[in-house]
């Protein structure tokens, strides 16, 4: 361990929450490094997930702090048999190692231990497998404030989501289905938004069920700020969730995310309601892509609100749902998904992900970073982003040529989208 | 030919119509004597279709004015390569022949001559042979008034069909569809029935579009009798067209067969709105069964009205349709799937007709045989029904059993059927 304070001692007991040792095992200093790591990249950073599956987290985070030349992370890592190539690990390193800051990772720590946040990593009793199946691009670790039982493998569980603009129709179908579900002992996980995700959340409290909130953001600010009583609330007799440490905002590429984690930690995810653009498809692609049982719930088609369940209807083979019980048959199917898996996988990719976001990963975190009106630099971009310097000229480049962003006199700024 | 009527001349001609020779040619004489074997069978007669098959109509048509005795009949079906059991065709003789009626037939023919009627068959260049897909339960041929041309195979056409118990929302979207298919040229075809079917029908005559209306009863009379205007609106600009002869009336039956038409002669099937039992539930199954693209429109899931196409959507894999241009999608399919046939076929069955006919298609035509007030004798019932007297006492016996018949002093009933 190469931090030490002070602070750090109280949330190392919760952070070995669930795992055998607690007493600066290696465990413990694994689950800590993990912790440390969340706080350098950004979610689903697959260079860091295959650095820390060849070195583990806490030799990762050694190399790190020490500012070890790429020569020799690389000479470990293609030792432990793992082989990123030079320029990815440059990469890697670049986006990484500016943001290391001793003293943010502590007030971050504090934080936790001021809202009683635990983290849980992959071996916790408690950790919800289902996201392993992300692969180098699994978190290293989730945030939790309120009870990490709830998120244990094998409880029935279902993504219920939908978009913030929802209709009466959607909000009415949404009551319905989620009491049904809480009624019958499914967990109900959602992304704590306005709309679709906060009816959810707010109808499964009503009715004693359990639900779970995935944040985009750390779970010491509770987003969107409306939501500030109904989050505190799931904390209470639910939980509230995130891969990202305390003190970190929401931003587009985390929202992103954030949805892998939902369809990834429930045994099916259902769209209730949504617009053709509407995030939850995302969270729907992640579902798809995972070969977990999809569903749609279709509204008139006169109404735009249904018009992104009918179109996973339509292209994506989403089941057509229409009450509680068909989302039990879909649970049903999840389990026989998971039966099959063990005999053959990887068939279920329909790679619909990349379909849905039309800018590359790259490009939604530069544009998350500019601001309209504040010109930054690249080094600043490039921090804020958690991307390579190199990387973020590469893709102001690109965006430039679409003209959605403009060079100053003295940085970068992003172009006000235009009307239409 | 051994029936000679003066009224039947002018019908041969029309019933030539297209087909090569207009003077007694053996074309001629088939045509005539497929019009006979229509008004001794109920659609869909598949021990008919095998014995037309295998001896031609003609031929059929002598053996039984003849009364030729069974094993005479088996004896020449059997040198002509098909082999129905001496059972089936026992059955299907003592089905026919107790139907055999000069005056009426010649009264339907007359009566098809008043309005225009004319008959075509196969190898017309105006058959449409997606019927032929119906295998021996094809039907021998169609009446039809207004321009049979329009019933050619190749031009592009769509099955618009759903319930008569339509909404608002129904009646709106199909509107819509309708208009939009008749602008792009498809010709849209349904029952001619209340609610969507009629609504179909309508906008596309409004929209300058070709429209199709398959009956369930002869096309003399139009059914039903508040669409008298409409369906001669039809007959004027599209076509009225039936497999059964001047003088037949609906039955339960002859809907039921007539679905299977409507289906067969479009390139793909749309149900707009139904409810869970609609029937046009019916014609869905037919068009999946044969392979044929099969869409559905999705509504609010608080419509009972659209639960028909809900189901659709999750059980038959129907594909959600919102638009004209996904219908027009579907016919794309279409075209791909009849290429796809000429390698491999019969992969498309799904046997789902079945499922949406509770009762056996023997009770069906025994039930509509039956009256709730007039008792009647098994020959009456046998004759009614166009199934032999033995087939009628043992459906009769099975509908005992579920106290839908009962036996009066003086003949069978149906029973009312109870409230609930």
């Amino acid at each position: 361990m190469l931090i030490e304070v002070d602070v750090a001692v109280d949330v190392a007991v919760d952070v070995a929450d669930g795992a055998e040792a607690v007493d600066g095992s290696a465990a413990d200093v694994e689950a800590f490094a993990r912790a440390v790591l969340g706080t350098l990249a950004e979610p689903g950073d697959g260079t860091l997930g295959r650095l820390v599956g060849a070195l583990g987290a806490a030799r990762t985070v050694d190399l790190l702090l020490e500012r070890a030349p790429v020569e020799r992370v690389l000479a470990e890592v293609e030792a432990a048999g793992e082989a990123p190539t030079t320029k990815e690990l440059e990469a890697g390193l670049a986006r990484w190692t500016p943001r290391i800051d001793h003293a943010a990772f502590v007030r971050g720590l504090a934080q936790a231990a001021r809202v009683d946040a635990v983290f849980i990593v992959p071996g916790d009793a408690c950790w919800p497998s289902g996201v392993d199946d992300l692969g180098v691009h699994a978190p290293l670790g989730l945030w939790v404030r309120g009870d990490p039982a709830l998120l244990r493998p094998g409880a029935p569980s279902v993504a219920l989501v939908g978009a913030r603009a929802a209709t009466g129709y959607g909000e009415h179908m949404t009551m319905e289905i989620a009491a049904g579900l809480a009624d019958r002992g499914v967990t109900v996980v959602s992304g704590g938004a306005y709309g679709i995700d906060g009816t959810a959340h707010r109808v499964t409290l009503a009715s004693g069920g359990t639900t779970i909130a995935f944040l985009a953001g750390g779970v010491d600010r509770f987003y969107p700020v409306g939501h500030d009583g109904l989050l505190q609330r799931i904390a209470e007799s639910g939980a509230v969730v995130s891969e990202l440490p305390c003190g970190a905002s929401p931003t587009k590429w985390r929202f992103l995310q954030r949805n892998r984690l939902i369809a990834a930690a429930s045994q099916a995810t259902v769209v209730l309601e949504a617009g053709a653009r509407s995030g939850s498809l995302n969270t729907a692609g992640h579902a798809a892509a995972l070969g977990r049982p999809l569903g749609a719930l279709p509204g008139p088609v006169t109404s735009p609100a249904s018009a992104g369940c009918h179109r996973l209807l339509r292209e994506f083979d989403a089941v057509c749902v229409v009450n509680g019980d068909q989302i039990l048959e879909l649970l049903g199917a999840a389990e026989s998904v998971a039966d099959a898996d063990a005999a053959s996988s990887g068939e279920g990719d329909r790679s619909i992900v990349a379909r849905h976001m039309v800018p590359s990963p790259e490009q939604v975190r530069v544009l998350d970073a500019l601001s309209t009106r504040a010109p930054r630099d690249v080094a600043d971009l490039a921090r804020r982003a958690g991307l390579g310097p190199g990387d973020v000229m590469g893709v102001l480049g690109m965006l430039e040529l679409d003209d959605l962003v403009a060079y100053r006199a003295d940085g970068w700024v992003r172009r006000r989208r235009r009307a239409g």
